[in-house]
C-alpha cells in the first residue's frame, strides 16, 4: 500500500507526535509536517530535532493538511476538535486520526463536535508507549513492527483507506477492532497495570514512614515499577476516559489482593501456592506463545 | 579479609545454592563442597554443572563441614535443622548460615531446634534473587557486588566473623541489620511487589473471561509481571514466614488501590494526577539517587 500525501498536521509533538514526524521524514521526505501544540518551547524543540518543518495554529494547520493527526493527551481533544471543526466544512477531504490510548471517548467527542463530518475521523492506537515522554525521547523507528489498532466507526471508506496507509507508512502492523473491545482490553493489559504500579509505589512510601522507602530495592523492583515513571497527565486523562471499565478492572485486582491477604493472614499454604502457580503458569504460557525471550525482546 | 575453610555443606542446590558452589570453586578451588537436598536429580545436575563435589545426607555433610549453608526454601528449614542438631553437639565449631528471604523465622527455628547451639547460626540474605530457579540458572558471579544482609543475634563472635568472610569470599557487600527491620523492609520492597504481580496477573486472566488475556501486551506488561514468574513454592514459604508484616503491607496497597478506584469512579482529575505524580517523583528520585540508568544496570 502506497501512502501519498502533501502535508500532515501533527497536534502534540511529545514522544508520539515527534516520532511520527521523524518516521515520516525517514520514509516520505517529500511530505510537509506542520506541528501544532500548546507549548511553544516544545514545538521549537521538535522543530530543532527535525520532527516538524513548521509550526502553526490548529486552524491553519488543518487548512493546509491532507491528514490531521491528534497526538496530544486525551484531555486536549475537545479544544483541538473545536478548532478544526469549521475547517472541515470548507475542506471536506481532510482526514483525521489520533494516537490516543482509549478509543470510545475520542469517537464520542468527534461525533459531538464534528457532527456529520465525524466520518472523516478514524481512531487509532499505536502500541508504542514508553515511560519516557517529550520530543527528546522520540525515535523514527518507534512504530516499526509495532501494532497499531484502528477502531473505525461509520467513517468514509476513503478516509479509512488513507489513515490505514498512513500508519503502515510509519512501519506499523494494522489491527482492527471496535472501540468498546479496545477499551476493555487495554483497561486490562495496560491501564490496570499502570494504576497498580502507581498504587504500589505510593504504598511503599507510606509503609516506609521516615525510613528510606526503597533501600536495597533491586532489578525486580525497578522493572515492576518502571511504568510508575510514566506521565501523570497522560495517565490521568486515560483513567478518566476509560473510567467505567477501569473501575471494574480495579475491583478485580482488589478481589485478588483481598484473597491473597486473607490467605496470608490465615497462613493458608495451599491457597497461596495455587494462586502463585496459576499466575506463573499464565505468564509463562504467554511468554512461550510470543517466543519472546526475556533478554532478547527488550525494546523499551 | 581472608576466608579459610576445608569443607562447605550446601543444603539446597537451586539457583542460590548452586551459585554458591560455583562462586566457591572460582575463588577457593581448594574448598570441598558437599551438596544436600531432597531431589537426587537436582543434586546430580548440580554436580554435573560443577557446583558441588559430592552428595551426602545432611548429618554426614554437617559432620564433615566447617560451614553449613542452608539455601533451601524456608519451609525446608525445620527438617534440615533437626537433622544437623545432634551433629552440632559433637562438632561445636561448625558454623551455620542461610540465604533465606526472611530472617525472623529462621532465627526462631534455629533457637527452638538448636537450643544453646543456635549461637553458631548467623542468618544471611544475599540480595541476588531472580525469577529463574534451579541449578541451571546458577552463575559463579551471582553475588558479585550484590548486597548480602547479615542479621546476627546472640551469636558467637567467631561464627559471625567466619560467616561474614564466607559471603565476602563470594563477592558480596555485607550489611548488618536486625531481623525485624529486615523483614519489615523486605515485606515492603520485595514481598509486596511479588504478591501484587501475582494478583495482577490473576486479575487480568479473570477479567479476560474467554478472551486471550494478554493480547497486545508489550514490554511494559512483561517487565511489570516478570516477578510473577518466580517460584510459587519459594514465595509461598516467604509469605507464610513473613505473614504478619506482609498483611500490613497488603493492607497499605489495598488502601492505595481503593483510593485510586474511588478517584476514578468519581472522575476526580486532581486526586488522580497528584497520586500519579507522587509515585513518579518517588521512583524517579530513587533512580537518580542510585545513578542507575534504566538500560545500563540491567543485571537480572
Amino acid at each position: 500500500v502506497q501512502f501519498s500525501c502533501r502535508t500532515v498536521a501533527i497536534a502534540g509533538v511529545g514522544l508520539i507526535g515527534a516520532s511520527i514526524g521523524l518516521a515520516l521524514r525517514a520514509s516520505h521526505p517529500e511530505i510537509r509536517r506542520i506541528g501544532v501544540g500548546r507549548s511553544k518551547q516544545t514545538l521549537l524543540r521538535a522543530q530543532r530535532l527535525g520532527a516538524i518543518d513548521a509550526i502553526a495554529e490548529p486552524e491553519q494547520a488543518a487548512q493546509e493538511a491532507d491528514l490531521f493527526v491528534i497526538a496530544a493527551p486525551l484531555g486536549a481533544y475537545p479544544s483541538i476538535l473545536r478548532a478544526i471543526a469549521p475547517v472541515l466544512r470548507e475542506h471536506p477531504r481532510l482526514a483525521i486520526t489520533d494516537a490516543g490510548s482509549t478509543k470510545r471517548q475520542p469517537l464520542a467527542q468527534a461525533s459531538e463536535i464534528l457532527g456529520d463530518r465525524a466520518k472523516r475521523f478514524v481512531g487509532a492506537h499505536p502500541i508504542a508507549g514508553a515511560e519516557r515522554s517529550g520530543p527528546d525521547a522520540a525515535r523514527a523507528d518507534l512504530f516499526q513492527q509495532r501494532a497499531c489498532i484502528l477502531t473505525p466507526q461509520d467513517c468514509d471508506p476513503d478516509a479509512l483507506f488513507f489513515v490505514e496507509a498512513f500508519w503502515r507508512a510509519l512501519g506499523a502492523r494494522i489491527s482492527v477492532m471496535d472501540a468498546e473491545s479496545h477499551d476493555r482490553l487495554f483497561a486490562r493489559i495496560s491501564h490496570l497495570p499502570h494504576l497498580a504500579a502507581y498504587a504500589l509505589v505510593n504504598a511503599i512510601v507510606r509503609l516506609a514512614g521516615r525510613e528510606e522507602p526503597f533501600a536495597f530495592a533491586g532489578a525486580g523492583f525497578r522493572d515492576f515499577t518502571r511504568i510508575a515513571s510514566s506521565s501523570p497527565e497522560m495517565w490521568r486523562d486515560i483513567a478518566l476516559a476509560n473510567a467505567d471499565v477501569l473501575v471494574q478492572a480495579l475491583d478485580a485486582l482488589r478481589a485478588e489482593i483481598d484473597a491473597l491477604r486473607e490467605a496470608v493472614a490465615r497462613k493458608d499454604a495451599e491457597a497461596l501456592f495455587s494462586a502463585f502457580a496459576a499466575a506463573k503458569q499464565a505468564r509463562d504460557e504467554w511468554l512461550a506463545r510470543h517466543r519472546c525471550e526475556e533478554e532478547s525482546c527488550l525494546k523499551s
